[in-house]
């Protein structure tokens, strides 16, 4: 059986971690978040366009596995996106990601990328965007529990959409508070680093919790959270994987992207 | 913030469709169909062990995209495919497709590999092995319906695991019966082209049918199929893209893959 050699209609463009830090850097981390946070903004304007599909989660013992399709009428999407909180102990990233964009006339991928970056990325930029009309409009002050390298580029998106430049951090682990920290400080924030979650919270007008651990955990407990504050759970995105006291989100009123 | 480059833990390796068809044509296309029904006919054999999950379809007017995940207890796996029997008038392949291995442990991607070959190796290994079980033992004769690229896969398969040497092909465009004619020949099988499928199929102890439009075709009607004939419906796998009448169904013992 003869093969020809492979059609230029088979060749596609591959975004990898190192172009897409290429691009982001040269547009800038807060720009890109903003633009970013446009398109998301025109996308859910035009939200029944769009073929909604579950994602497909895969878990195991130690973490997730999920693939998420989406498309409307000219293109079909998906992003690959795992979870696995044991992986900084042996030096992979928590999260990883890559997705694919393909022309719906021929089912022809179009573009490969990485998502690692970009799912940081869209996450923070969504956050923001949602604060942006569902919290105080005078909000300053930023509590963050959990500060992951996730948190950075929350406190980008914040401040990038509303302005938001003094944070609260903190982190059952301290050094990851002192990271977060120490990248932030540089990134012209004025940080706090808190010892108790409390001293985080109390009066900060938005509150954003970012772990990952399927540990059924309580960040926040009922009593920690006051009237008017503006929550920004990100972490609680599968079974297990909780942020909230049930209380909390009783008395809450509650948008889920 | 910082970006330090990327760790050598991100970087998997890629089986492009030339390494593909290297390895396919380093090993001889029919001994790799034969040692891939050894793999899937052990694997069938730990069915329990597996995660089984549905493939998710996005259908569009003319064609399909489709995402295939399963898991063990080590490795998650996953396919994308399209369908899109219109795509051969433009230059594009009627089905591509690639796919992921991964890691359960890490959720980290270990292999990105094409699955356009390796798509229609392992259709024609899985048909044959089937067919192995299932078909008389005495099968000599095989007719195919659709006589595009995946029919040669078919015939080197039953030639592979069951001695089919003469072949019977019809097609409704008789520039695809003559390709496939012209290269089975040179592949050594017996080949007779038929102008109607009727006389393919009669007399045939197997009958591949091997089509991909969305027709809600009906290639094999009731009276053409005698007792004790197999059949091997390879296109009717999603709603519209039917092969078989519903006669012919009534009166078969089914087993679907």
């Amino acid at each position: 059986m003869t093969h020809p050699s492979p059609s230029q209609l088979a060749y596609i463009p591959f975004v990898s971690v190192q172009n897409m830090m290429r691009l982001v850097n040269s547009v800038g981390t807060e720009t890109f978040i903003r633009d970013l946070a446009g398109y998301i903004e025109q996308d859910f304007k035009r939200w029944p366009e769009f073929e909604k599909t579950s994602r497909v989660a895969s878990h195991s013992v130690d973490g997730v596995i999920e693939l998420m399709p989406t498309a409307d009428t000219e293109h079909y999407g998906f992003k690959y996106v795992n979870g696995h909180p044991k992986n900084m102990h042996q030096g992979y990233k928590t999260v990883t990601a890559f997705g694919v964009l393909s022309s719906i006339a021929t089912g022809y991928p179009i573009l490969l990328s990485e998502m690692t970056v970009l799912t940081a990325l869209r996450t923070a930029a969504m956050s923001a965007l949602a604060a942006k009309y569902l919290a105080p409009e005078s909000a300053k002050v930023m509590a963050m529990i959990g500060n992951g390298a996730q948190c950075e580029f929350q406190a980008l998106a914040f401040r990038a959409l509303l302005g938001i430049n003094t944070l609260r951090l903190y982190d059952i682990d301290p050094h990851a508070t002192q990271k977060a920290a120490w990248n932030l400080t540089a990134q012209g924030f004025e940080v706090q680093c808190c010892k108790l979650s409390q001293d985080a919270v109390k009066g900060s007008d938005i509150i954003t919790t970012c772990t990952a651990d399927k540990q059924y955990a309580t960040i926040l407990t009922d009593n920690m959270v006051g009237e008017g504050q503006h929550i920004n759970a990100i972490g609680g995105d599968c079974p297990g994987k909780t942020e909230l006291h049930r209380d909390d989100l009783i008395r809450s009123s509650i948008l889920v992207e």
